[in-house]
């Protein structure tokens, strides 16, 4: 059976992940996750003439780092999946150009990374392909220039907005072992409950996170107890805290065992207001630090949902709330991952 | 084997197109399809406060329509893929908080229709899901004044730009019989010559939907005759006057078995200069027209090239030249496509 339930599905083979790297922004690297991080550039301009070809370069970079740890070419990789916050997702077409590798554009705002990962697992484990990247990509000042304000502009910003982060996540799936495996995926329906406060992006994301987390584990039977970790993209201090109360309400206790990428990345006295978001969020985060403590065997089994806001500058000039949506995905140790399914 | 050569993934269980359907706007209410088409608006708003709102109207519309022919409601859909031209794809994100199936968003300009059916297929020909919706949508004023002029200030337009179809395409993609059959897709790479020109995204594009059709015939040893129709997305009377003379160059005489649907939806007396162009352009065009061809047997098997232009107003003005993206889609006659295989 390749689908449990309604929205979850099931990969027969599970594809493994044989490689992934996290390229970041400075502020990102003097950040709690710091030794995590692949490369840490040393400015937000990488040596470009903007931050739009900045964030194209930080994408392909992280592409090429992953490849290379496995010494493969470009050439040799059958599918590219990726995407950003862009305007028609140009850091990932332009990267895309450059690698020349055979291209599907996403767009699931924050929640592309998962969602590259989960259309990229279904490419290998349904016999479509053998070896895939997944990757997503976000800049600080391409997004606040874009959806809010440009940086030079120095507006304050509410102690509810979130840190766009500047960086890139890419992970290379291949069929066989080798790494991680990706057990099972659960795909998001568009949740709205009628947030219009663009400067509180994770409270308009938290209903969907809980409604994706909710679902697979109907979908699956399995509950809590199954999951060493159960992380969020990028909800944040509030987000976090909303997702919570939603869980408990629904009767799961959620613990210590809950977590999301958007409060690890950064800390408190870098000034990021409740935390970290963007694509490059959960991207760098779960290629980066995740990664490394599902290798270790720290986490045996984890769920992280890549959570995104719907929104453009357009709707919500149009009077429209922010719809939410999250994707989930399930890796799980390599070693581990026969017994944990036997659970 | 369900990948031919490199690009090109061939479907052991051909998924069949149960239901199609098209919602255009007046102007192409009144071009030469007129008749394939379920649903023209009678005017470009459709009721609704702004031209964003009316499309993300038009395709809700085609959604319900495709569903309605087949006597199934959206809870009964395992998953949409889809997506539209807009900034953050907020045609699409809407439509599908409204809908409210399980939702997977894609960019990939105006190839965007092709990659859903793509996507689509892999999902149900891999297992993963029983039925699916891909839909694309595009509108004419939506377009203008997000990568041009806003209508109102009638800017005079070059004789080698398009028109943005008004519209949305949906079609229902499920396992088994009862439609015609998707039977193999080559996805593309990102191709860009340097063209600068945004006036001009037909000869943009030509090159990577040549690049698509040849890469197609290269993995499957097929040829131009074993096809009824060749048919690009919307590169317009200049692109596709370019793709014609690079086919031939490679030796391919495509002759009229190629078409175009950007010159096919408007009537040069419409005044839309070269053609059509927008998303929905070939997914009106493959959803009306098409299928009403296929299903009546008068094609027996065509490759429909969806071809994406993959710039931004913001990458232009950086200096940037617009990148080319091709996915092309092989759907059969449903009482032909098994002889057809054995060719």
């Amino acid at each position: 059976m390749k689908r449990a339930g309604k929205q979850t599905l099931i990969f027969q083979n599970p594809p493994a992940i044989l490689s992934s790297s996290a390229v970041v922004g400075p502020k990102e690297g003097e950040g709690p996750l710091k030794k995590t991080f692949d490369l840490v550039m040393k400015d937000t301009l990488c040596g470009e003439k903007s931050w739009e070809k900045a964030e194209c370069k930080i994408l392909q970079e992280a592409v090429k780092i992953a490849l290379n740890k496995v010494d493969l070419k470009p050439e040799q990789v059958d599918f590219l999946l990726a995407g950003d916050l862009l305007n028609q997702t140009i850091s990932a077409n332009y990267a895309a150009r450059q690698l020349a590798i055979p291209f599907l554009g996403l767009y699931g705002a924050c929640s592309t990374m998962i969602e590259s990962m989960i259309l990229g697992s279904v490419l290998v484990d349904g016999g479509y392909a053998d070896t895939v990247v997944a990757a997503a990509s976000s800049h600080h000042d391409t997004a606040e220039r874009q959806y809010r304000f440009p940086s030079e502009l120095g507006v304050q910003r509410p102690l509810t907005a979130q840190w766009t982060v500047t960086g890139a996540g890419a992970c290379l799936i291949a069929k066989g072992s080798g790494g991680p495996r990706i057990t099972s995926a659960t795909i998001g329906k568009v949740i709205d409950l009628g947030i219009k406060d663009q400067n509180d992006m994770g409270s308009a994301m938290a209903p969907a996170a809980v409604d994706t987390i909710t679902q697979h584990f109907q979908d699956t039977g399995h509950s809590m107890d199954d999951f060493d970790l159960i992380i969020t993209g990028d909800l944040a201090s509030l987000g976090k805290a909303l997702a919570q109360q939603l869980l408990e309400r629904q009767g799961y206790l959620p613990g210590d065992k809950y977590s999301d990428c958007g409060i690890l990345i950064f800390d408190p006295t870098q000034d990021t207001h409740a935390g970290g978001s963007g694509c490059a969020c959960s991207a760098v985060v779960t290629c980066g630090y995740l990664m490394q403590n599902i290798r270790s065997g720290r986490y045996k089994r984890m769920m992280v949902i890549g959570t995104g806001a719907l929104l453009s500058p357009v709707s919500l000039l149009q009077g429209e709330s922010i719809p939410g949506i999250a994707h989930g995905i399930v890796i799980e140790n390599e070693n581990g991952y026969r017994d944990q399914k036997e659970m």
